[in-house]
């Protein structure tokens, strides 16, 4: 089968010609019906020194299931699905302590395009399938499965890593799609007012869309002023972090009131990097500020409930959809577009079946 | 002044002539600019043995401030404010403990209607002053924040008593207009799906608008049956109870999951009552369901945030208004058609100030 | 193989011949060190009408590994390991609800004694092996071990549920060996006041030594009367039932603070009973009292976090055994000597390898 | 009357005659019967810049009551009481946000000393006497209640902050007085494994006696390795930070388990510090590992509670005591005994009272 994926590490990626997966006793061999390319898929190919050369990309979308191995109960061929990001080998000790994301190691509940091939090709394999995969509601559609499984549950996780109540006043800092999924999520959740950092119109505009009460431009002057200008100097009660550079720590903390919760969703790269403290503000580690944060939660129940969330009327996820694609080929351009950062993508969706 | 309240305990109400309060050093004495009679009103009247006759009744509405003691701060003649249910004495021991609803004893916070003259009169008193008003925002209508100190906040804490998280399937028993914000609240709280257990079709059909997945009524056969047969026999995260007999436990059990929360919000009668537990399921109590319940919470900061809501447009309690009467004659008309349990009310509002 | 179990339900226990078990590919198969009956091996056989014919009792004990199936890896033939009292099967949506008890239907997590055959036999089986078993660190006794997986996981799990804080005020009603390990456990968590209510003189004595300020004797008179005259008629913050009739739940409501919790312990019977609350106390259910309860948590993390405990000598659960017995005839003995009722007996260990 | 503080600040401490307190409506005036010095002191008088010269130091012991402003109800002259070192005025509606340390402002809660004059006078003034002040049970010692106020409540934060909990194994990184309660408070919260940084064979061997596994010592090399090589390199639960440079936060998330908690308790200077993260550990903020931290609880209940722990028997604080001084005198010697960093001392107390 062929897939897309990684040449060289940090240097090249094209299509490759592999050998289809077969399903292991509690694993599914699936087939893709709709994929969205990640931003992570971007940087893993030009940031990770050790991604293995050969790994297939992807880990988003919705998929048909082609075979089952023989200890799988609740799914046949033929099923379509939504698939979560994370996707952990539930059996195992680690999920006793609490933290399926990481059982196994670092990060550990990552199979696809991390510890084994992605999405991005013919057949994909998952494992734990019973445990891990879930069946699509009549009422929702193709595009919102698409995105439940990792935009939705990342961006959700902000508001829940934050302890979103009602009432509270939010910042989040970076909205592309996971951040615009923390602006729907934080509205969900009952908040108050939501004051949102970005730069491009095409997000902030949707950013309103989803709840916000005002967004402010990085790029016109530093936002921990333009927000604390907008609130009347009152700090916020929680701060989501869903981009930025390492230093976005300090400015979170500028905004957070005592008592306050940060909640981290980005990635900051892979080297030694410096979180300062904020001038003068040594009393942020004594004033019951905390910090937080996490890789989003995955597994079956998950995505039932968010799809449960989909299908209530309260969320629609496809919003976050700016551009299209068709055929397998529109892997390769949905990815090229991801890779430009054009100013006007938030999310592309590539239809594999006709 | 005059003032609508208890004549003769649980035998008459009407209008009672008295001097008008005067503020003490934390207190505010407020006149009346928009009100709405509560059930617990009648109730009150209608059962509590105990009442002080000539107590004034009334603890839902806004009002104008009129005079402040020394010691108010924040707030002066001519300020037009929310006046929250429970308006403690925060300067409290209790309050250490972590729950200022009954501080100085068993709902020790309600001061309204219960521990000193209600807002059914020419001018009504409020302690603490500045720690139980809240000014309320440009954005925010009379009606709606006449009833955030009350139905919103009472309401809403079904959803917080019952930790209601994203995705959560949920039952509402009573669709009163506090029941109905207990189904608005577990909407913004990310509920997927809201079952409502009711009968009148106003508030059926009100509880659809607030986000019920359905209702169910329980004057056609056993509730906890009808919704199984809703759910394919799955049985619920969370059950709120904000209505029926005290035996309703029971049926709020029978609908919960294991580890599932049962919120009660209703009071339950002044007299011994039963909580049979259900048939064959003592099992309920090893089984890591909860059962809690409380009154809501009032004071200054819960009136702001849940304001902020209201600002934000995610909440619109201004639909719980059926009814509505102009001047102080309308209290008494407003509270017989409370008293006369009329199909076709959820909650009427008199506007006292012309 | 011999195994000591139910001949008759209700009626007749006895020495049954039987098939030793097998292994599964994630099972394994024991054979037991040291044993200790339990109240509920000895309420199983008289109370439980639907128990299977030739069920092999035991549920708590050591064991040491005599063969594993093909998919275990952490242990093998000869391991001492201790077992727990609940041993779910991991591979189970229902942990993704995170209530391993009660994974594949109510108190769907044990398996000895429950859904298979128990300890009291030449070889038993767990399920689950890597997952539900632990090898037991050099300075951990034999007897401490064989009472971790049952006595101490379900005591402590009393203020686990209760949410005890330093400085919390507890009563203990019921002080068999598992209240006694909830007293223990209070001590533990750093409660300042523990009131125990119970009867016998061994165990108010050992109630002493494990950390009680003072126990009261529900023989001699209304025990919430005695508890309230040792505390001036101060309510406590926290009340564990771990022993009673069903009414008991209206004692420990009267005890309880309002915001307090009431966490059960025990089980209450098999028949419709009723839960009847306390005389003009409706208001314990808008007062922010919370009833909560549950069957011990199980598995392999949990023993190993409580032995972690014993080893630190912090705990000395080898406390709570009165009687001593040696080899297979003990277990019938032992067995005997529970159902007596003995006055004396906390609880008795039998050693099966000489 | 006479009082020992701050002449010029971070140059010169000494000897002051000022006028005597008098009490406000709500307020106490003391006089004090025991006295501990703090590192808090030493380090405001050398290195704050901003303290108003003339500030009388201390904030942490026992006084008896000498008058009593009009409002207190639950105290009279003669009294003797615990102080604690934050007592706020109670009556300001940031309690309502539930961090009162920091009512009216960061740290807002401390007057003795920060924003008042503190205990080492002839008498000192405590604010909202009836919520800060707590009488001393007959069992409980003049010396644990002089450390109950601050020395037990900040250590015990600790496992507050870090949510210790049974089993837990645990890093307390500075055994100074502070760390060495939260060794105590860890050992009473059922923590499993206590490893302890620090660096006198005093407060070492003072470790062990309050529970601690082992201790390492920071100046014998990097402690982040030696405590993995006592644990095998199994990273701990929570990481409680007692002192330290603001780069121990790596240490402490390097030492943390994902989902594990860091909490501080420790000042961290008055400039801009750099939180470096740790190399290659981006990821520490995508694993659920927590950072918080915050002043100690105070007030009259937190006083109430703690001295009910003491009165136990499980607790005791006393042990902390390495100096003891007599008379007003021996204020500035035990002072000046702080300020040498003697290796000898942990805690000092004067008594002033004969």
């Amino acid at each position: 089968m062929k897939g897309f994926g990684i040449i060289e590490p940090m240097r090249r990626v094209g299509w490759i010609e592999k050998e289809a997966p077969v399903a292991g006793p509690f694993e599914a061999v699936l087939e893709p019906v709709a994929l969205c390319p990640c931003t992570s898929d971007v940087d893993t190919a030009a940031e990770n020194p050790n991604i293995t050369p050969g790994r297939i990309l992807g880990h988003e979308g919705v998929g048909r299931i082609v075979s089952v191995g023989s200890e799988v109960r609740d799914f046949a061929p033929g099923d379509l699905v939504a698939v979560p990001a994370v996707t952990p080998v539930w059996h195992n000790l680690d999920i006793q302590d609490g933290i399926h994301q990481h059982s196994g190691g670092p990060l550990g509940g990552r199979y696809l395009s991390s510890k084994w091939d992605g999405m991005f090709a013919e057949y994909f394999k998952v494992p734990d399938a019973d445990l891990n995969l879930a069946k699509i509601p009549e009422s929702v559609s193709l595009e919102a499965a698409a995105l439940v499984g990792d935009m939705v549950t990342t961006g959700f996780h902000g508001p829940e890593l934050a302890e979103v109540e009602f009432g509270d006043r939010v910042a989040v800092i970076g909205i592309g799609p996971v951040g615009l999924m923390s602006v729907a999520g934080c509205a969900l959740r009952g908040a108050a007012e939501i004051y949102c950092v970005g730069h491009r119109p095409v997000t902030r505009a949707l950013a309103m869309e989803f709840g916000a009460a005002a967004t402010v431009d990085y790029a016109e002057g530093p936002f921990v002023e333009q927000i604390m200008e907008l609130t009347g100097g009152k700090p916020l009660d929680k701060v989501i972090i869903a981009g930025g550079e390492p230093t976005v720590f300090n400015d979170a903390l500028a905004l957070c009131k005592y008592n306050g919760i940060v909640a981290n969703l980005a990635g900051h790269g892979r080297t030694q990097t410096l979180l300062p403290m904020y001038t003068n503000e040594a009393i942020n580690f004594c004033a019951h500020k905390k910090i937080t944060g996490g890789l989003c939660p995955g597994g079956r129940r998950r995505l039932e409930r968010l799809m449960g969330i989909v299908k209530s009327g309260r969320l629609q996820p496809e919003k976050l959809i700016t551009h299209t694609f068709h055929g397998m080929d529109g892997i390769e351009k949905a990815y090229n577009l991801m890779a430009s950062k054009s100013q006007e993508i938030i999310k592309p969706i590539i239809y594999i079946e006709q």
